[in-house]
């Protein structure tokens, strides 16, 4: 701004002392301006806190006289219904509205304070926060390309070119890039959590053995001739899996982004109905989605046990092929009972809405978001 | 609050009903509260935002200003330092006071984006920017003391328990563990660069060597016996070398920790003098780190050179091998690169402070720090 002040005719040590005072008065201002709208804002903060947990204590403790009142005969149901229906409501507001940047965030957790330290990575405003779930969905759906493009590649590649044996190198390769894949997936789904997702915790243990397990590949010697195809077999059966991961990951992929469309698509103002409307147009894909799945899990399983009978028989007998084992029965099992829990929980959920039940279904569903239950 | 009301005499539907109509109003206050300082604060924010970077543009302006004047000869050399001096201030300032928070942040970096998504890990707040350097240095310190346990552990249990043969378990749970301590450091600098710290580029990328060297020695078969002792000479002197880093590592710490220290201490009135005072009473351990630091940087070199010439004559010449030893000697060359300049800068700052042209030291420093040079 004063620059052509500067140049003017009264020469230019008189002018440019000017401009120099003008920029340290205009810092001072500039720093004091900072400074008190930092104490102003976190002022604020405070009261809006306050008044966030104040509010949570009132509805919980409603809640909890509404259903004594219930037991003792006191309260009709059908009005019980309705007002917990409303509490219900005003939770959802409070956990997905502005004012949920107030709450106090959910701990951060082992893994993140490990890796990254003291640093806070929730962000305050919803916009951020779905740009953060949509880029998951974004690295997610890259992933599940090169989930099926590497494995694919080494299984062609062994045919035509390395005569039935794979070379230590592309596989390692293949290895590090899955460590990468699954301690980024680690990282967003912690950070997803912190910014609110009830994501189940299950799939985020799930991803720190796919770390370990990919880690622990990394230290297994690729056989080599003789007998490589024999030994080799644990290796082949996992990039098989791997292909039909992918698929499955697509699909899933393609699921999850419809019902995120569909809650950004009823916006604000509806928000509290998205938990109801967010499975229309998408149900025929779950039907299709959930076999797969399940022969997945089962697949992985067996992989898991083909390892371990490898490693009784003793064609190879290290470590690496117990453990690798083990993690992938202990990962399929968990899979298995996760998924049939979500099952469980929608079909019910279907049930009631169709019996009209809707308080009941309210409570139902509430108590499992207070768990951290439901919504993923 | 209202509990009381809801158990009074008139019965407990009316009462409940009451409540559960005065929690909804309460939430809509709340969320309309939330709403308001939210975009209130974003208002303001961006006005900030903007007068930062007009201050900036201005100080960028008037001193290109007045080194063209000097050049000139239309400006006294006296009076153009003093007034360079001021505006080195008033940039300093920007940088470090409240306001800076307001500047567009750093880049996140690539190693940030890839690995955790869009979310943003700066800190507003000075004090928690503060906190999160000391947990940085405590991160520091855990892993310094297990540096030196580890390697010296795996050395101590070869002569004495395993006969002069390391096994490949120990070996590994140790290369894994690097793995995992040096993901965590580069997670940890990158986040306090994005956080104003000037860490030098280099000490990053070398992170990310380390880390690479980690992965690849996953990879490494350790070779059993017969011969072991002559083919796991890499192994060893890799080992040796870890001690030695872990002492560096520690006093390092110490006199990193010590000028924070002093920088906390000098308080935020008199922040613009840390640079000059930061290095007051630690002179004397720097002049016994260093030579420490050379022989540690040149001994990386010679692993490195002793793994090179393995490979060339053929004891074991798979591509880890020459690899790490590229990779070692890569990172030896740059740190001794690095630490050289660091020392220079010092020296040069100490002999401008002595001959007292203060302006044109500010002069140099500045132009440094803009080039995200001299502080660490």
């Amino acid at each position: 701004m004063g620059h052509s002040a500067v140049v003017s005719s009264d020469g230019p040590v008189r002018n440019a002392a000017d401009e120099v005072s003008r920029v340290v008065e205009q810092s001072k201002e500039l720093q004091d301006s900072a400074t008190s709208l930092i104490s102003r804002t976190s002022e604020e903060e405070a009261s809006l806190r306050q008044r966030a947990l104040a509010l949570r204590s009132n509805i919980k403790m409603l809640r909890s006289f509404i259903f004594s009142s219930l037991k003792k005969g006191n309260l009709d149901p059908k009005n019980a219904a309705k007002m917990i229906e409303e509490l219900t409501r005003v939770n959802f507001a409070l956990n997905e509205g502005d004012a949920a940047a107030y709450l106090p965030c959910k701990s951060h957790g082992r893994f993140l304070r490990m890796l990254l330290g003291p640093i806070n990575v929730r962000a305050n405003r919803k916009d951020v926060q779905l740009k953060v779930k949509e880029e998951y969905n974004n690295f997610r759906d890259t992933t599940a390309y090169l989930f099926l493009l590497f494995p694919s590649l080494l299984l062609v590649l062994r045919t035509w070119m390395w005569n039935g044996c794979f070379p230590a190198l592309p596989v390692q390769l293949y290895q590090a890039w899955l460590l990468f894949l699954y301690t980024g997936l680690s990282f967003r789904e912690n950070i997803l959590r912190v910014n609110g997702s009830d994501i189940r915790p299950w799939w985020i243990y799930h991803h720190y053995c796919a770390m370990t397990m990919a880690l622990i590949s990394l230290t297994w010697e690729i056989e080599r001739e003789p007998e490589c195809a024999q030994k080799q077999k644990g290796i082949q059966l996992f990039l098989k899996w791997a292909i039909m991961q992918g698929i499955a990951m697509l699909l899933q992929n393609k699921y999850q982004r419809q019902r995120l469309y569909t809650r950004i698509a009823l916006g604000k103002a509806r928000r509290m109905d998205v938990v109801w409307g967010e499975t229309a147009g998408v149900e025929g894909q779950l039907w299709f989605l959930c076999p797969m799945l399940f022969v997945l899990q089962v697949f992985e399983g067996y992989v898991g046990v083909l390892l371990l009978k490898t490693a009784m028989v003793g064609v190879i007998s290290e470590w690496q092929v117990v453990t690798c084992g083990v993690l992938l029965i202990t990962m399929a099992v968990g899979n298995f009972a996760n998924t049939v829990e979500t099952l469980l929980l929608k079909s019910r959920f279907k049930a009631k809405m169709k019996k009209g039940m809707v308080g009941w279904l309210y409570i139902h569903v509430w108590v499992r978001l207070d768990d951290g239950g439901v919504r993923s």
